[in-house]
């Protein structure tokens, strides 16, 4: 089955927003075994969406449309839609019961617009919306005598709401049709290393012939993906767990998880079952490294506390980094970091201390320590433990490559604790 | 001039990775006077390439495509384009000087692969890389009997070295290519209200015939876009200039900037025109509202600190939370939210103190105080604010609503101190 993702939205194809629905879809396509081909984006213009809609109808199964379903008046996707199908639009009794409702539950007074939302193609099925007013649209479509069949799949742009209706109503019509997937995909992720070195390692592992590999660098974090097409689920997972143990073999470390897993979950993994807890002191990173860590549910059973100290006062007063060591060796040093560390850990009485202090830019460089030097620090009872970066790139583009790292220092750290 | 922008990439298209590239491209198009009118993610298979080349190419005056430029087995886009263009791929010895003169500054062994990026189609012109090895390409095709003109410009999928090249090489040719351009756009970026109160505001405004308006609801923030199209820059201006007084006269405060401003941004400037120094202490956001406060260049200057504090410990002992209140409120409390925001301003010695206390979830949420309950005060030497919210969504979107409305409480409230 072959799918196409089509966006509607000028907010998409002007760059206002980024187009994560379409990522999503994908991914929980390719996990109910079908492949998707193609992803287009269209501005919300009816014209163009009909041509849209036609054109990836005629070389794809299934196209799951996004955007424009909702009650506003730049939502033209549902009149397009009708058109492009010839399917005229007709007023559905109990999807409008449904919006009525959803407004009532809301204590929100019935925009008379928003009953525009019950007017579907003729012949498409409703999906409900667990979550909003506009509800999916699932349509079957089958060509001159039969020639060709189609499903067409229509969800609101907001993407709680076109995520809810895609987990409750798409996927699991769509498990059913895909059947027996033959699709079977893994993904190591690993930190630390470039591009070419993960490469190298896997010029000496044997691909087999139904396997493709992929490598997907974000800053200094390369994914590694392994996909196999074609064959049983079974011999697709033999390949798999070959050439996996072979990777493992050379690559080592760096491999931190794999598939959906983070840096944090890992993290959140070994601290949770070394009954360790853990205090952060964040310089240059601004709370970043803090805020991945509480993405982790649970994360309050081991993260005592966590300290921005943007100010050397709190430096001193809160961290105990003793004012000579800050003078001396000024902020971003190792010595701070070192001494950040271990406050952090005595402060929150934890196991562990973290701690990061760079120059996030684009000020505050200088010629001995230019923008994008980071230092940080990991301390237990055993000691404390420096490292030293310099990293590239603009203020964000640091603070996260030196987020990825401390968060990979930490992991290192905690799982030989 | 019609763009289409092509993102070559299975990463792409299974959603492993979110089409940041694309949204970026169209943004910086649009500012260069050319509108982008669809974009296109195909796999990076060579055949789909060739077809997707050469379908984008039919309909479209520019396509800048991006992705498979790189040195690894992956990247088949510069033979796809040669196949797609008929014009063979010839090495070309200055990109090939280059690549190596970028290996031996960067102490890397030279790969053999990466001189692959020295060969481009015939009659294209390499584009520098100033950050990498894949150099751009810039290739100008005539179709039969000078039937028509084409511009494609394929570039690297890694951001950095794709903005690199963009920004030093392919902007200024473009804006030339453009002339005077005719497309002038304007974003309100609105926090706390939702999409049908703006679209009530829109309806009191008259909307020249000439300007699209687009509402591009982000959680609690909706960007209001306005653009114009056709028509001189000046008369494009005095419509967006009407059609923005009119809509700060209905909504108000709730309008907190323009184009790309973010809160954070607005906050910064109101600190430090007012001279205010600001301390925070989270909870449920674990760290995200003081990344925001310090992707800001020079947030050192009003942010003197930030504490995490998961555990009622820290809220305690750091932020002197009364053990008698945590006991008879709880935690997630408005008479905690307040006690937090006067210690942690207490603590760092700072103008205002932002605190935010609440339930994050999946777990720890109770039928009186359910997952997505939040409490968050800001306190300056007048006295305390406190807000109690009621959220939805995941986790994720939890933390990301509130850390909205915390920094909204705070925009709010440094404008008026």
């Amino acid at each position: 089955m072959r799918a196409a993702i089509l966006s509607i939205g000028s907010e998409l194809t002007s760059g206002q927003t980024v187009n994560t629905n379409a990522a999503y879809l994908a991914r929980r396509l390719q996990e109910a075994g079908v492949a998707c081909a193609r992803h287009l984006a269209v501005p919300d213009e009816a014209p163009v969406i009909v041509d849209a809609v036609r054109e990836t109808l005629a070389g794809h199964h299934l196209v799951i449309l996004t955007g424009g379903l909702g009650p506003t008046f730049d939502d033209v996707t549902a009149s397009a839609l009708a058109q492009a199908t010839n399917r005229p639009l007709r007023f559905v009794p109990e999807v409008g019961r449904r919006v009525r409702l959803f407004y009532r539950a809301h204590h929100r007074r019935l925009n008379r617009l928003a009953l525009r939302q019950a007017s579907l193609p003729r012949g498409a099925q409703a999906l409900p919306n667990p979550v909003g007013t506009a509800p999916g649209i699932w349509l079957e479509l089958n060509g001159p005598a039969g020639g060709y069949h189609r499903t067409l799949v229509a969800l609101p742009g907001v993407p709680r709401e076109m995520r809810a209706i895609m987990e409750r109503s798409v996927l699991p019509r769509l498990r059913r049709m895909a059947g027996r997937s033959s699709i079977a995909t893994r993904t190591l992720r690993t930190v630390g290393l470039v591009e070419l070195q993960i490469q190298e390692a896997l010029r000496a592992v044997r691909i087999p012939r139904v396997m493709q590999v992929g490598l997907y660098p974000n800053l200094l974090a390369v994914d590694v993906r392994l996909t196999v097409t074609g064959g049983s689920l079974p011999s697709a997972r033999r390949h798999l767990n070959r050439v996996e143990r072979a990777l493992r073999h050379h690559l080592g470390e760096a491999i931190y998880g794999q598939d959906d897993q983070t840096l944090e979950d890992v993290i959140g993994k070994t601290l949770t079952r070394n009954r360790l807890t853990l205090a952060v002191a964040e310089s240059c990173t601004g709370g970043l490294v803090s805020d991945h860590l509480t993405d982790v549910p649970g994360s309050s059973r081991y993260l005592i506390m966590s300290v921005v100290a943007y100010h050397n006062r709190v430096k001193q007063e809160l961290l105990g980094v003793p004012e000579a060591t800050l003078k001396r060796y000024g902020a971003v040093s190792a010595q701070v970091a070192s001494a950040m560390a271990r406050g952090v850990r005595r402060c929150a009485g934890s196991d562990l201390g973290l701690a990061i202090t760079g120059i996030a830019g684009p000020g505050g460089g200088t010629p001995r320590k230019p923008v994008g030097l980071v230092y940080m620090a990991v301390s237990d009872r055993r000691g404390t433990v420096v490292k030293r970066y310099q990293f590239h790139g603009d203020r964000l583009a640091i603070k996260s490559q030196a987020a990825q790292l401390a968060l990979d220092l930490l992991r290192r750290h905690a799982a030989n604790t």
